[in-house]
């Protein structure tokens, strides 16, 4: 088995942070994203997606895709769960999950991706080139301001994002506080004192530091 | 336990077609999309998000987004298995649903929502208003074209979607091409042959005339 990604990369993270609280080690290879080497014809053999993190099984078999590679573990290595318990469970976390991306990680990364002038060509990641949407950074940083303002109010309600336990929602709402929106420079407001104590919480686990 | 939804909007067409394949029945209420009913004040106390589709569980809580609906009905209710079947079958079958979203379903769903003059300062669903971006339906026309080009490809060397059985990766699949870029008007083109293949096949399920 064998991870490869790029370590600092917010999906990257993602998987990272997963398996560190499952307390799940796989031997990974860094695929220089900087230097585009997964646009290489080496590592289109391996993902013709050019993408980071892809798991590659024993067998050959390649997933592609966070949720893919998280859902491959949780089935794999239940304990401890970070994709829900039972029905009702493991549906709220699905949405509180989806919301993260859908309302922070998404536009977040599509502000950045957006704004940086080394990618002016690589607005979406992929095998394609795209030009940049110039009106996607300011709409990006709107969404993340409401991202923020909602996930504050919400976790004046809830210990951590999708109730009482660490789940798979709260490292998407963390990648996209500290490595989107930091990116962004966007910090959390001085008066979104929930959203403090969540990020300062989930911030002290040993998982957030591998 | 009730659904809210708009039978014809695509996310809630997603959700029909799942609960017909696994031959449940749910009742439903209708919440009219075209008269904004999702942004009134008695909507808005039941889903503050004010999306479509919805489910309100017997004890109360509600479970918004597609996955999420789909992930509780996949616990309650495993046959047939529309999610997959083992850990590495569920892993495949979430990136291959994961690629329709990211690749067709999302792209083309924006390109639609910058582009309905009655959706003009509606480009996001969700309780707040986003202006629409006009580069967005260029640009989403062009990521449909590449999507119907890989999925043809795909389909060349698979059945369905995720492999040898229908699963949910096929329903994002088709919904993609029948509601969203059939009001975009981009019909399949006349050489995907695996592509019309697999949407003829897709289309004759009872479970897409629901």
């Amino acid at each position: 088995m064998r991870l490869y990604d790029y370590p600092v990369a917010p999906n990257c993270r993602r998987v990272r942070i997963f398996l560190a609280e499952k307390g799940i080690s796989v031997p990974s290879q860094t695929i220089d994203l900087p230097r585009q080497e997964q646009l290489t014809p080496a590592y289109r053999s391996i993902n013709p997606r050019c993408t980071v993190p892809a798991l590659q099984l024993d067998d050959g078999t390649l997933i592609t895709e966070v949720l893919a590679i998280w859902r491959y573990f949780e089935e794999a290595e239940p304990e401890p769960p970070l994709l829900g318990r039972d029905a009702q469970d493991k549906a709220l976390v699905t949405m509180w999950e989806r919301r993260m991306e859908l309302d922070g990680f998404l536009p977040g990364m599509e502000a950045v991706r957006n704004f940086l002038r080394g990618l002016r060509s690589r607005a979406l990641a992929g095998p394609r080139d795209y030009a940049q949407i110039p009106a996607l950074v300011e709409r990006g940083k709107l969404q993340l301001a409401d991202f923020f303002f909602d996930l504050d109010e919400h976790l004046s309600r809830s210990p951590y994002v999708a109730g009482a336990e660490f789940t798979a929602a709260d490292i998407t709402g963390f990648v996209t506080l500290d490595f989107v929106a930091g990116r962004l420079k966007l910090p959390i407001p001085d008066d979104h004192i929930h959203l403090r104590r969540w990020s300062e919480d989930v911030a002290s686990r040993p998982s957030f530091h591998v």
